[in-house]
């Protein structure tokens, strides 16, 4: 058992990828922290937009949330219908491959990709922040704290996205019970009392109004709301991870994470306006979050209070797990398209395409690092990634429903009338966080997107180019089927030695031991060559001339430059020249040790000899390895 | 031209071995910068423990010094003695291993090779001590500073020793010419004024006495000041850096060094007791070296004190370089004899023992970021090392000399008569510095010299066992001559298994294409396992039957776990079975990338597989790389 058979479990073989699926229940914590995390920070991001209205805020809040919720509804229908036609590969890339073309789909993947990215770290960040401002004394541990939540989260989902859900069910479990429950009982309390209930701890007071309400700080609380509908897409780009029934079992996730996500929107929303709750100045000593205040207002700060707002936490800081099933499965199926360096759609010991979760580590890892465990700055970002996602997908499925009425002459009047109310809503959406959130960063993405879809580009014409040049322009054919002169590289007669050169007269008739003289340095003694001569004729030949045998030939070569490969590239010119057409095959005996110190006390020498002999081979070099095991 | 032969010049041929050769002129800035540097030291260090005694330690300073000086002068003619009789390889090490066997001269090499080290940590933290309290804005800066100084040296003598020896001329004879005219002008007027010179600059006054003298104290005072004497073995080792007349040269060299040291010492303890100059505590603001003072109370502070002050801070902080060049020397020696691992032994492009070059600056970069570029504490330790190695080298040289006059019935007296005292007053000095020094750190030594020698038994114990494995017990035999059973790794028909498939068949005629079938993992589309097979007969099987060729077969074997190696191995296992005696060769084509960031657009399967295979080879498999250059 090694250490890595520990951490990330034992290999799999393909046969049990089947019941390495998961249900729903596994689903909404495998899939759904990011957007049941974001219930959190949404209303709060809407609300502190509204802070300069004071209490007219309170008046206002229901007209930013409701579209919000409507246009999660118009989501959650529609990427039911995506998960419908595209039960094995689904989301936005596909879609809009098989319906828009391979422009539309790189659009797409660079805006998944970016935005998987970024969620990873801005969760992360964004729930340790929430720690650290709650336990203070944990706040120089900051960077520390965001580095192990990813790597937790790593290798998690390095064992499975079935492990990392289970792993993960029990604080979103609590986190949805608790704050559906703490809902539900704020909501009865404001129906009992006529709509004004008596909190158990009042919320701060709201301040007065700065300013009026206008338009565009609607428009602006609207696009900040709008982070809270991020992670909707992840379902869909995770089908293949659910069993049989999938589709069942998809829709039944993208319910619960869906219906969830609305009733704690349209929930806080409600109880907003009944218990006077507002956002509070982040940067103020004092601050209480939102869903703070509320719990506080409802149960008090009792262990209720405690366990809420502990599996909220949890919630916030996992929330990028979400990231952790979709990217790697988008870039599965980008890098089957040759977009992206293979590595990325190979299944790993565990089953899971390992390449894309290291690679989300690692940049995600970069991000914090960066900036220092501090990433406010980038939220603005993500919610744009994420509405360019769903525009791509709902005109990708316009088109895929206009062409299957095509096909059958009709039909699909519903399907196509979802998918329209919600390209148009997204790319409304979409126009307004741009707009609204330009200055803050969003131009960054408009740089980053395009930057990624040229990558992918240059990753696809290299291969195409690759592919070009392997690919075979005639039948095989053999224009030479003499065996090739075999080189032994001959450093002194040992057992290793011996073996190399035994496996050469197997493969030819014509082989030659090469010595190479003073390859150590000129102040070496000099090396005893009659010696070496003599015993190679007693040793060597004379044996096999017994057995009647031909006796490979000793060749002496100086290398005043105390490199091998020079030497023998040299002696395989002549060859070449010699024999022209027949190859050559350098045999070079490698001791293959056990631990990792030996390389330090045998040197590389073998190895460098390949690796020089590989770079500057003609058409006609094979190097050989024979290799003799250290003990 | 790349940025190697930028940094380190072109590669040399062994011929130009004897051009790289350095004469005394060059040797004196190479091997002498240790011990002129400790000039400065020395006195200090031994003025530093007679603060006590306050104005007089004057009187005393001539019985503390005149000591060193006299063992410095034993030491020379000793190991004048020692170059004559090891004119190729000197040094301690050698000394003892010809006359007092193995174990002693792994006492020398461990004690000089702990002694390199510390004299490079401990001589460029000192340079540069010296440098940010003369110039206090630097002090910030100190660690980098250390580890640039470390870096250039390091990268001299990479370029060789003659590039360093020449590139640290400068400050060198610099340094002499300034100290020894300020020594000159200074007695000149201790003696016109009739011992009592009116300085330019008075030194600050010394303070009262606070104990009386001790035998203990002078002995202690004593013990510091021989770390004045640290790298006068330096010369012994480098030997075969020199040109012809080998033993002119490094006699030249050795007579520069000792001469200039033993005129810097005693100079100086005459110019204390005239100036009446005393040491000051380092840890008081306003704190003056005795050079400084010296300098100023005979120059005052025009140019030429800047001049001499700042050669003598490049002396100090360009010291290292004698341990650069003693310590790959010393190295390539004992590696030679199979106690270090052979990479110390090997001349690299610049006929530079690189492996001892590098290995010296990453451990004493390691002690430098250690300790943070303040390496006070090692001091007490290193002259312990030096004592230590001139005591062995001395006994050495007994045990020489008495063999010499064995063999010759007499004759050797005077030399024998030198090495006895050399012998004898550097144990005695030796015990005098352990017993002064135990507590303050010489401990350690007393540790790690134990435990180096037991790291190079170690060694050695490994390479003696690897060499009888490998040993052959009788002559060459072979038992096998028919051809291999030749398997190609086939993923599928290009020009790269074109390329395999062909040279395959050169080598045997039994060759055997091998497919593994779902080695992506579980979800891949079904692999067109009809086409792959038509494919096959369609391009090779046919137009080779059509050329009377025997035709390979093709084998699909089912890749569970997604690992290559599995089942190649497992039908490795079934051909030796079937064929016993007979050898397997694999097939690997391999792609062989022209820039580095191809490896992450290609994999490492085939190295990844050739590893594996090398790992589980049984004695019969052999692995053959067929490259394919990519472009």
């Amino acid at each position: 058992m090694t250490i890595r058979d520990l951490l990330l479990g034992r290999r799999l073989s393909n046969r049990e990828g089947e019941g390495r699926k998961i249900g729903w229940i596994a689903g909404v914590p495998a899939m759904g922290l990011d957007g049941l995390g974001s219930s959190s920070y949404g209303p709060e991001a809407a609300l502190t937009v509204m802070i300069p209205l004071g209490a007219a805020s309170l008046g206002l809040v229901g007209w930013v949330i409701a579209p919000i919720v409507a246009l999660l509804g118009i989501l959650y229908l529609s990427y039911r219908q995506v998960i419908v036609a595209y039960p094995s590969n689904g989301g936005a890339y596909t879609v809009a491959k098989e319906n828009l073309g391979a422009h539309a789909s790189l659009v797409a993947a660079a805006a998944l990709m970016i935005d998987y990215v970024l969620n990873v770290a801005v969760g992360i960040s964004a729930g340790v922040g929430a720690l650290t401002s709650s336990v203070p004394a944990l706040h120089a541990y900051t960077l520390p704290l965001c580095l192990g939540i990813l790597v937790v989260i790593a290798i998690a989902n390095l064992r499975g996205t079935r492990e990392a859900g289970l792993l993960f069910s029990v604080p979103t479990y609590l986190f949805l019970l608790s704050f559906l429950a703490l809902l539900a009982v704020g909501l009865f309390r404001m129906v009992a009392s006529g709509g004004a209930p008596e909190p158990v701890i009042a919320p701060p007071p709201l301040g007065p109004a700065a300013e009026g309400a206008t338009l565009w700080l609607l428009m602006r609380a609207f696009a900040s709301g709008c982070t809270a509908m991020t992670g909707v897409e992840a379902v869909s780009n995770g089908v293949n991870a659910f069993r049989e029934p999938v589709v069942r079992e998809a829709h039944r996730t993208l319910t619960a994470i869906c219906l969830s996500l609305g009733l704690l929107l349209a929930g806080i929303a409600a109880v907003a306006h009944g218990y006077q709750l507002g956002a509070m100045d982040q940067t103020e000593p004092g601050y209480q979050s939102v869903l703070s205040q509320f719990a506080a207002a409802v149960v008090g700060r009792g262990p209720v209070y405690y366990v809420a707002m502990a599996s909220l936490l949890a919630v916030l800081c996992l929330s990028a797990n979400t990231s952790f099933v979709g990217f790697p499965r988008v870039c599965h199926m980008v890098a089957l398209d040759d977009y992206l360096p293979r590595g990325f759609a190979r299944s790993d010991r565990r089953l899971v395409f390992s390449v894309g979760v290291l690679f989300l580590t690692l940049t995600a890892g970069g991000l914090l690092v960066l900036f220092d465990g501090i990433t406010d700055r980038l939220i603005p970002l993500f919610a744009i990634g994420a509405f360019l996602t769903f525009s791509v997908s709902q005109i990708g499925m316009i088109a895929h429903w206009r062409r299957r009425q095509r096909e059958a002459g009709g039909g699909h009047k519903r399907a196509l009338a979802i998918n329209t109310a919600g390209a148009v809503t997204t790319v409304v959406a979409l126009v307004v966080i741009t707009a609204a959130k330009f200055v803050e960063g969003a131009w960054i993405v408009t740089l980053a997107v395009p930057l990624t879809i040229a990558v992918l580009l240059w990753v696809n014409r290299y291969y195409r180019r690759q592919n070009r040049l392997l690919t075979p322009r005639t039948d095989f054919c053999v224009d030479e089927t003499e065996p090739p002169t075999v080189l032994v590289a001959y450093e002194e007669r040992n057992r290793m030695t011996d073996r190399a050169l035994r496996f050469a007269m197997t493969l030819s008739p014509d082989v030659v031991a090469v010595h190479l003289l003073r390859l150590e340095g000129p102040d070496e003694a000099a090396e005893d060559l009659p010696e070496l001569r003599d015993q190679f004729a007693r040793e060597v030949a004379e044996p096999l001339t017994r057995a009647g045998l031909k006796v490979p030939r000793l060749m002496l070569i100086p290398a005043p430059y105390r490199e091998i490969q020079g030497p023998l590239l040299r002696l395989v010119e002549k060859i070449d020249a010699d024999t022209p057409g027949r190859s050559v095959a350098i045999i070079i005996p490698e001791l293959v040790t056990k631990h990792w110190w030996q390389a330090l006390l045998h040197g590389r020498r073998a190895a460098q000899l390949r690796a020089a002999l590989l770079e500057h081979a003609g058409p006609r070099l094979m190097v050989v390895t024979s290799p003799w095991k250290s003990r």
